[in-house]
């Protein structure tokens, strides 16, 4: 039965060796590529992403994994959740045919460069061919993956296995008019801390101050590096190669830092995963909700409290003597946690962040099941932002093209960053649980122990627990707004303390 | 018989998308890949290039290359060259178990790790073992190739087929008397310009003067970039993602201006192969002489000559304000023509450079002959140095550290960059022939019609005739040493006038 196991291994090791190739071609793209390159690169990407799933899916994976499937009993537990990973994918990959793989990789590269034109000229119009093609693929893709209710579901599925419309669906529908009403209900009252920022500082202060902010956090630079992009992201080809990219807008040093220090949480995620699941099926994060709880841990629930302005500031001051006077720990702690609607999803709050994403999911929800045309995509958006945010997008560069998402064909991606701030929010109570003085940590800017209860509680699975099944380990429940609610309805009492 | 092509086609498409991912990965290790990744590195290239062997050499490509072979005079002539060029790589890899391959590519990325620290340590020793590795799995492939008379041969064929040291030897023997003959004879004249480039320059003035340059002389930025390495070198992912690495010296501009144009060199010559060529066998440059004969004929016969400084200088100055008074156009042509022997190949002027890669060709042969020993390696190398220029380097790092070739098992390669000096010597010779004013238009900083002649007589080939091929069709004359001592003799009679 070994023999099987390691004829497994060895297949799965192919695959992480294409998928570590595309991965960095993908990254590349993003950073360093030049622009004649698109289409030669989206050649290599499909044949690349076809190669992949031939490995998966050919003959003799099927013979493999059947044979593994009725080996199981005989694996000792780690390499029971690998196995059980891999037979997972393959499962998942049987279910679409080559030609679906390499046109969706096809497309999805064109669509690329299709948006990025788009989004400079803020001309919606320019990407909705694109889009309707990957639409169209997407749609046909829920079809043969299967689903039990809703199609979104199984799109759904490929970054947050096991979650369903079903779940979170009432969950967002009891959170959207609650969130709407704390922006009215605090609306009118003036935080006269909230510009306190405001300035410009120069780009490369801003980049060596976000690195060494999440150096101290404890992403670790020998096995990882920053870059530049017009979205931030994080990538990473193996535990010991993580790839951070930021933006630097000089008149907002929040976007650098901020956005810096949330990919640095999906970095030390990935930096954290057992070595054992390296070119693996089980390598990785777990799902991209649980992704996101990471780097909203570190971005929100650390970065926007009290104890780690009192940390940081002096460091910011330093870093910045240009900074204006009034920038003190208190008055930066008021002014990151100041609810105040805007535009763009990746500039937002912790309250209006959950409305700009249960926007996305209604559309992206319409969208799969053909109640809305790609069309009708800026105008929906627009209405529903002056709905929930009460605001209108001028323009749809700072709308419906504001997002890199859909042009890699990532519907039920977003859902994943409104479950990552709850996963967040009920980690956050577990932790303090078990370190009650977890306050003073980050205030002495000690975070080793933080993230080495990260590590221990929720890196360590890598992929072999799914997002509930972690929940259930860590904080004895499911999925639940509820500590999220306690937690920013608390946080806000302190901001808005005048009311 | 379109069918076979057509599966011939699709195989060449899979180990192109294989080779590409591992250039990007090869190029990224030079320039951007954070230290700790070494390994996993290694253990993606090593299942990359597996599979590249395995594509190659597997039962059906075994059996399509038969049918291949008997339906060839039924394709046109573009899909014959292109066909003949996938029987030869297959011929070469089906010799190859897939063990050595992954064991080759383990090595080499242990070596190339281990020859950065010895490097920057100047400790031969921390390099040897890798090194020895190395140089027995090396003289295993040779005997796995096969050879007529020297199992070296079997190694320069990797990068120059056809060639063989029964041809190149000869040469080599004519030649390293009658340059070191031209070294003493030079050696006692003061050439008074020699050091008019000296002084410091900006480390990105320099770089965005290189780029205007190359970018004059015609590569394509819109298909390529420009990085920083520890040695310079280029790289391509597709005619149109050609990617050029310089080192800048702050106290010697050479470096990064010269570097930067015979990268670019290489480059043009990758940014010309046909569109045609993409994705198959015949892709890229046909062997690494011809590849250097394109970049020394920019960096040599080009930007080493009096009219290219009358159009660059004006230029430089502009860029540099700081330079020198006393550069002008002739004592800009007389430094970058002075002989001096040297301790590093890439400083090397053209009559000194041939006898740097003498030695390593001498030092090569005898290595895989077992005539010497990786242990000896130092002591001969510096024996020649003094033999052949002269001079003995002080330190390894400065002696038989300082190229990044053996690191990456390169054996045979050096003896290329003899061949591209010879061989650009005689284009040049057909170059002025079928273009007299050429001094003219390089005067003017016209170099299109230069590089359309390049492309139209040499690139146009991509890998479907070989370097001695190519020398026929374009000089009516296989390779010699003749045309490159009267080129030099000329030259150096101008800038010795004083003589």
């Amino acid at each position: 039965m070994q023999a099987t196991y390691q004829q497994a291994l060895q297949t799965m090791g192919k695959i992480a060796d294409l998928s570590a190739a595309m991965a960095i071609m993908g990254w590349d793209q993003e950073t360093f590529m030049p622009a004649g390159a698109a289409q030669a690169r989206g050649e290599h990407l499909a044949g690349l992403s076809a190669m992949a799933h031939n490995a998966m899916t050919n003959d003799s994976a099927v013979a493999l994994v059947s044979e593994l499937r009725s080996e199981l009993d005989n694996l000792n537990a780690t390499e029971r959740g690998i196995a059980e990973c891999f037979i997972r994918d393959h499962e998942q990959d049987l279910k679409l045919p080559e030609s679906h793989v390499s046109n969706l990789a096809r497309a999805t590269t064109a669509a690329q460069e299709a948006w990025k034109k788009a989004r400079s000229q803020s001309d919606f119009s320019l990407f909705a061919p694109a889009l309707q093609k990957l639409v169209d693929l997407k749609k046909a893709e829920a079809e043969m993956r299967g689903y039990d209710e809703n199609p979104y579901d199984a799109l759904i599925d490929l970054y947050e296995p096991g979650m369903k419309s079903s779940l979170v669906g009432p969950i967002f529908e009891r959170l959207q008019p609650k969130l709407t009403e704390i922006i009215k209900s605090v609306g009118e009252i003036a935080v006269p801390e909230k510009s306190v920022f405001d300035g410009m500082y120069a780009k490369d202060a801003q980049l060596n101050f976000g690195r060494s902010i999440v150096e101290q956090m404890g992403f670790n630079f020998t096995n990882g590096r920053i870059d530049v992009s017009t979205h931030p992201f994080c990538t990473n080809f193996a535990p010991t190669d993580v790839r951070l990219t930021t933006r630097v807008d000089e008149d907002d040093i929040r976007m650098c830092m901020f956005s810096l220090i949330h990919e640095a949480g999906h970095g030390m995620y990935e930096q954290g995963i057992p070595e054992a699941y390296f070119r693996t099926s089980a390598a990785g994060g777990t799902s991209m909700g649980i992704h996101e709880s990471q780097s909203l841990f570190w971005e929100d629930i650390v970065a926007r409290s009290q104890a780690f302005w009192n940390y940081a500031l002096p460091k910011f001051k330093q870093a910045f003597p240009e900074a204006p006077e009034a920038l003190n720990p208190v008055s930066a702690f008021k002014a990151v946690n100041t609810v105040d609607p805007g535009l763009i999803r990746i500039e937002a709050d912790e309250v209006t962040y959950h409305l700009h994403i249960i926007l996305r999911y209604e559309i992206e929800n319409a969208l799969i099941n053909g109640e809305i045309d790609v069309a009708d995509i800026p105008s929906v958006w627009n209405e529903k932002m002056q709905q929930y945010l009460g605001i209108t997008p001028p323009d749809d560069a700072r709308g419906c093209l504001q997002d890199i998402h859909w042009s890699f064909a990532g519907f039920g991606y977003f859902p994943s960053y409104s479950l990552g701030k709850l996963y967040a929010a009920m980690f956050r109570e577990s932790l303090y649980k078990a370190m009650p003085n977890a306050d003073e940590l980050i205030e002495q800017g000690n975070f080793a122990p933080i993230l080495a209860w990260l590590n221990a509680n929720i890196h360590v699975y890598g992929r072999t627990k799914n997002s509930e099944e972690i929940a259930q380990k860590v904080c004895g429940h499911g999925l639940s707004e509820q500590p999220f609610l306690k937690y920013v309805g608390e946080k806000l009492e302190i901001v808005y303390q005048s009311k």
